[in-house]
This record gives C-alpha cells, structure tokens and sequence, in this order.
C-alpha cells in the first residue's frame, strides 16, 4: 500500500485526482485530497474507498505535519510560492515532492538537500512549464543522437477555447487566471536570439510582433514573445544555438485588438485611477484619452490609435462594450488593469457546456551532415467539460504519471528536478499519447528560412 | 558678521557663491565652501578674502561637525538624498537650512523638530522646483485676492540651448544630467485633470501627447506632461481646480524624434542587453527590429515605427549617428538606456562658447464676476557662459536670496518650508528682476479655453 497526499484540489487538480482514483486499486494506493475547501476536496474524491477529502490548511505546518508523515509522496499543487515550506517539510520527513510549477530560486537551493535525504523533488511537470519540456526535450535529443546540429528552436502554447465553443469576436475566452491574461507580457522586455543576434521587444509592442501559424485541422494562430526565451538555452542544453524563441498563442487577430488596451495604457496595475468606483466603462476609456468636449470617446480612440474605419479590431472593441455607459462590479477605486479585467471577465467567460482547448507547437530546423531539415510537432487537446478541462488534464496527467512512475522507482533520481531526461519524459510522453494528449510530427520539405518573418 | 557654509561646489553652485561673495562685505558674511573636490571649491571662491574654499567629505559627519558648528546658516547643494543627514545636524545644532531640492517624505517628517529647534529649513528654492513655485503663487494669490476664480493652471519648464549656440537639427543640448534626459518621463504614467476629468498618459505616448507653446521673441516650444500634476492641487491651494498640468518644455517637433527611442524601447534601463559592450550604434538599433537577413536597420526602422521618407525626424536620427558602423564609450554590457546615454553624450554637447538657455511658462484662466480672464507669465533665462550657465544661475540665486533674507530676519518663519508664501516670495522675486531673472506677464483676450489641445 502506498500513501499518497494531494495539496490542493482547485480546477488543475481534477483530472489527476481523477487518475489516481482509477489506478488506486490496482496500484495498490491511499490517496488523501486536502484543501481548505473541504467540501471541494471530497467532491473532488467522487465517492472513491480509495480516496479521502480533507479540510485542512496546508500553510499551517503543524496541522499538515501528521498528513505529510502519513504520505509516500506529496502532489502539491498550491499556488506556486507555497511549494518552498512544502518541500522543506518534505526534505525533514524525507519523502518525494511533485509539482507543476516552476523551480524558483530558492527552490534550487534545496537541490543537494533532497540529494542528501534521497529525495526527488520533480517541478515543472503540468503543461507550459511540463509537457512543453518533454515533447520538445524528445526531439531535441533524437536530432543529437543522430549527430544533428540544431540550428532554429520555436516552442508556443496557448490556452484557448475549443473551436464548437468560440462564438465571439476575439475568438478569446478565459480558460486561466484573468488577471495573468491582463498582466501578460508585463515585467520587462522580451528577450530571444535569432541567427545569432539578441532581439528585445518591449511591451509596448509586443502583441504587434507576432508570428502566424498554421495548425493543420485548427487554423490560424498568432505567437507573441514570452518574456525570456534565452533561458532555455541552458535548460536544454542549445548553448550555441543561433535562434531560439519562445510564445504564447492566441487566434489570428486577437493580438491587434488586445494592443489597443497596451497602447491606451490600460493594462497598467503600478497605481489608482482616481474615481474609477464610480467610472462607467466609457468614462473608463475616456481616462486615456486627450480631453475635448466636442468629439466621442469613439472618435478620440480612432484618432489617437490612428484606427481606419473598416479595420476588424473595431467590431471587437464595441463587443466588448467598452463604449457604453455603465459600471463594472468594483466597490473601491482600483488600477487600470483591476478595471479592464472586470470588463473581460463579464464578456469572455465560458458559457455552460463550453469547452476550453491547449495548443502546443514546435519548430525544429536542424543540419545533418549537408543536409537541412525541418520537423514541425503539434499538440491540441480539448477539455471533456468544465471540470476535466484541458487544462487540467495538461497540467494534471503528467503530474499523476509522474507521480505513480516514482512510486513504482521507474523515475529513481533525486535532488531538485525538471522533467528533461529521456528516462523520465519517455514513459511519460507514451502514456500521455494513450490518454488522447499527443503529438503530431511533421518534416517540413522544404524547411522554411528565414525572410521576413518576426 | 555672519557664516554661510556652502555644502557643494558643482555647476548648480557657481552663481550662488559668486552672488555670495560680490555682497559679502556689505552684508558682513564669512563664507566657507566645503566639496570632496577641494581644487573645485577653491575655485568657485576666486580669491575672495571673504570666502574659503576647502576640502571636505560632508557625508562625513564627524568631519562636517565643525563647519556646521562654524555656520549661521548652511545651504546643501548636494544631490537631493544626502540632504537628510545635513538637516538632522542643523536641527541639533539649531542652524538654519537651505537646499533647492524637493522635500522628501524624510524631510517633511522634521517639520515640527525644525519649529521646535527655531529654525528653518527652506528647500525647493532653485528654479524647477523654486521661480516655478514663486512666480506661480504670486500670480494665484494676486487672483485669489482680487476674488478670483482660478479655472486652469498650466505651467512647463526646460532646459535647453540657448539660441545663439542652437545648430543641431533637434535643437538640443545636454545642458543637464543626461542621464535624467534618457529616462525623462519614465516610472509611470503621468497624471493630471483636465475640466474636471483625471487623465492618464502611458509612458509610451507621452511624447505624442505634446501642446505647443508659441513664447513671443523666442518661438515655439513644445510640452510633455510631468508624472504628476495632480499633488500641486494641495500645495497651491487649488484643491477644486477643474484643469491643472505641468509639463517640461523642448524646442517643436523635439518630442516626435525622441519618441522613435521610446518605442523602440532603447530608453530602458531595467535589463542588460547581451553582448552590447561590442555593438556598434547599428547594431544596437537592430537589436530592437525584426530579423531579417535582406533588409537594411534604416528600412526596417522606417517600417517598424512608419516613418514616412519625407518626415523630419529622419535627419534628426542620421545627424545623431544611430546608425553608424562605429561603437559607443563603454567597457562592459548596459543598459538600453546607458547606450543611448552614450550616443547623445557624443553629438548633444556644448560646444565651447555655447550658451544654455531655461525656459518657463505659466497660464492662468479664472473668472472674476461675470468676466473670464486669461494671463500668461513666461521667463526666458540665457546663460552668461558654462559656469554662469542659465541654470547656475536660476538655481543658484534664489538660494542666494532667501539665505540673505533668512540671515537678516526678513524671512523669520520656521519648520520645513517651500517659498510659497508672499513675505518668502515677493522678495525674492523682486530681487531676482533685478538680476535679469524676470517673468513678462501678458494678458490674453480673448481668453483661449478648450478645443483640440492636449
């Protein structure tokens, strides 16, 4: 028998609760779902004799300490800054640690410690960081294996609705944190390197440097530039590479109508807009906009975003109702970004029945021996329901794999780990693809160059 | 016969000691120049029997204790941060302060100790903050007086080059910190209201957002708002003023060329570009377009920011040398914006003989009875050489003034204090006409209320 403690049953638990509790007789489990929910918690564990919903709030160390000496493994899938006192405990008590988070500074740190307990400590095993890492990791290492030399890496995911889902303008909706999708890309500059040369975006015009992509049965998506690209140079061992990029993706046209937020300043959370309580989202608008009393809010914003008539950012802007007079659920002046997401959080949420949709997508081009080549791989996964989300699968399958690959010492490390061995991503990988979360490869004949794209 | 320690001998310095100095003997003043540049304070004393100049550390307290003990009255012109440390002595030693720079929440905190103590400590005396300050209230009190009604309150300031000396196609020299020039404007939007209605500029767009400013005899000037107008509502007593903005003032069509270097996002100074200690001028520019192997940086600057082939601010940018082949003054990787710090640094200096010129404009709107009323109030200020720049000068004589007045008890008000008050301003004031530091006030009629600006 072994014991296993999930930390968190929010919405990115569920399918991996779900797992667990449908390998739990045959692999002999207990599982134990915690949450300061508790009702949430035991709805999570469906009935199951081999699963436990639990009040408890993790972030008091005494009342987690009997729960976390009980468990062979702990999940935690709290928000990432409570993982660290999580894994501390779990260096002390000395048992493994999975989350899909990424691996902060501080959790670094604990590396030789969990060496030294004989522990694993596996993050960034969800989706983006997770299924990111294998996949690319996977191909990355074959073209090595064959003596390739890699020359260009581009990696985009994105969380979106489904396709029998999307019926609004933005083709947009939220499937994921709102405030993220209103802060995205904010923090400093987007760093990557192509054909050798560092390139810098700042946030400003972000969203107007974007790349199309066509994924063959879901159409058109466009990549903006994450914040830092370089980075995964050294996690994936491409030192020398000469172009790697990394995205995010929305649908075609959603980025254009997205900048005019940026361009007006509206997406600034660094201070209070005076008055905003009592601001209708006109008044709102009409903030970022030169004063004069003689022209429409419309007008100023075509004028000053220098808007034509007829472009199709304009039917997004007026769906959105960001022109008409009345109020948004805000009972203190807040900041700008406060505002704008209580303006999208009435319009782009999910309708019952909705289903939400995670795309992935890589690029490698690569040189072997005279030869270039390209291969392109693609993932796209739609959620079941508004529980089993593709989002919670994503993030939560290679969790629950990862986990039971642990318990059973498939994956035997230790120390502070990601998901970018072949021993850990190979079993992994193949068991997602029978869970209907799979990769399409495609070789690119010929591979595309370089001309004017991004 | 009364001591005056002056803490600081830099460039702001040199009129102030020199005014010091030609009224010792009458006054019956002892004056003793303390900087960590000995040679720089002897200097600025040239020779007088009345002055000393020495060197000293004045962040060192133990060292400054027998000056300050020495003094009658003290004036830093140290950096605004150090002037904290000076203030608390002169509390303990009960000696009265005088620096030109804005209050910091620190020094705002010793107001009821300097009552206590019986002494002043007089700051935003220079020129911006200081002439701004006083010849602005002397102006709102003047209508507040006269039962007045004060609907708008504009005001801009610059510092610029004088026009005998201004032969560049950007009609700008570093006549200040160049430093403060890169990253003017930036550390959030700027705010201020307008008829009522708060308005919020994003770093971004400030320098598209300008108003132009025709000063008769000198021509036009263009403004860009400052960060924050709103906080002189409290100061000036305009608590219910429906329109107040400050602004700082460049020469017409300045603001546009500089704004290619905010979007391009070279004026950040929060990252450190790889490699740049070995770009050349072009390649830091390319750094911020898209790749492209068969394009030029100029055609992919033009088409990245629309540049249009007959706009002006192109010859701006070739004069400046952005896209030369050669590189900048640096030993290690910087910032964007210590690069570009560098390429001004070469093209916008003074040249010898080259004069400095400030620049300062006010516009008052109120009713009286029935009957609205306009005035505006400008000064024009040109340096005598580049010791006795315009600044040294604007900064330097107000100080100048009020610790006169302070000595000789015309100025007898305690705590921390800023010349708005008429017994503080109109002395001044009068004097500083008499030295050629000087407002033209005009009456405007009609008055010209809103249309299209700003």
């Amino acid at each position: 028998m072994k014991n296993i403690l999930v930390i968190g049953a929010g919405l990115s638990a569920s399918s991996m609760i779900r797992y667990f509790i449908n390998h739990a007789e045959k692999e002999n489990w207990m599982i134990k779902v915690v949450d300061r929910d508790g009702a949430l918690a035991v709805k999570k564990c469906d009935g199951s004799p081999f699963a436990e919903g639990i009040a408890l709030d993790a972030l008091n160390a005494a009342a987690r300490r009997p729960f976390m000496e009980w468990a062979d493994i702990v999940v935690s899938m709290l928000p990432a800054r409570f993982h660290i006192e999580i894994a501390k405990d779990c260096i002390q008590l000395k048992k493994n640690l999975v989350t899909p988070s990424y691996i902060s500074e501080e959790m670094q740190a604990l590396h030789q410690d969990a060496i030294d307990a004989g522990i694993v400590i596996m993050n960034e095993i969800g989706v983006d960081p997770g299924i990111d890492h294998m996949s690319a990791k996977q191909i990355l290492d074959k073209v090595e294996t064959l003596g390739g030399k890699m020359h260009i890496f581009e990696s985009f995911t994105g969380g979106l609705v489904a396709p029998e889902s999307d019926n609004n303008p933005w083709n947009y909706k939220l499937t994921w944190n709102p405030r993220n999708v209103v802060l995205a890309g904010q923090g400093g500059a987007a760093k990557f390197i192509q054909e050798g040369q560092y390139k810098y975006i700042p946030y400003h015009k972000l969203f107007r440097r974007t790349e199309i992509i066509d994924i063959p049965g879901y159409g058109k998506f466009e990549g903006y530039a994450n914040r830092d690209s370089l980075k995964y140079r050294d996690i994936y061992s491409l030192q020398d590479i000469p172009t790697i990029y990394r995205g995010t993706f929305r649908r075609k046209g959603f980025s254009k109508a997205w900048d005019v937020f940026v361009q007006l300043g509206a997406t600034d959370d660094t201070y209070v807009l005076e008055g905003s309580k009592n601001m209708t989202k006109r008044d709102f608008i009409n903030a970022f906009l030169p004063y004069n009393p003689n022209d429409s809010v419309e007008l100023k914003l075509r004028h000053a975003l220098k808007i034509d008539q007829d472009d199709t950012i304009w039917e997004k802007l007026v769906w959105l109702g960001i022109f008409k007079s009345d109020k948004v659920d805000i009972q203190e002046d807040v900041t700008p970004a406060v505002f704008l997401q209580k303006i999208i959080e009435e319009m782009w949420q999910l309708d019952a029945g909705d289903k939400d949709m995670i795309v992935m997508w890589h690029k490698f081009v690569y040189d072997l021996g005279e030869e270039c080549h390209e291969i392109n791989a693609s993932m796209v996964v739609i959620g079941e329901d508004q529980v089993h989300t593709a989002m919670s699968k994503t993030v939560g399958l290679p969790v629950a794999i990862c986990t039971k690959l642990i318990l059973n010492k498939s994956i035997n490390i230790t120390g502070v780990q990601l998901p970018i061995q072949s021993n850990v991503y190979t079993p992994i990988l193949e068991e997602l693809a029978t869970l209907g979360i799979q990769f399409k490869e495609k070789e690119i004949i010929p591979p595309v160059l370089y001309n004017t794209s991004f």
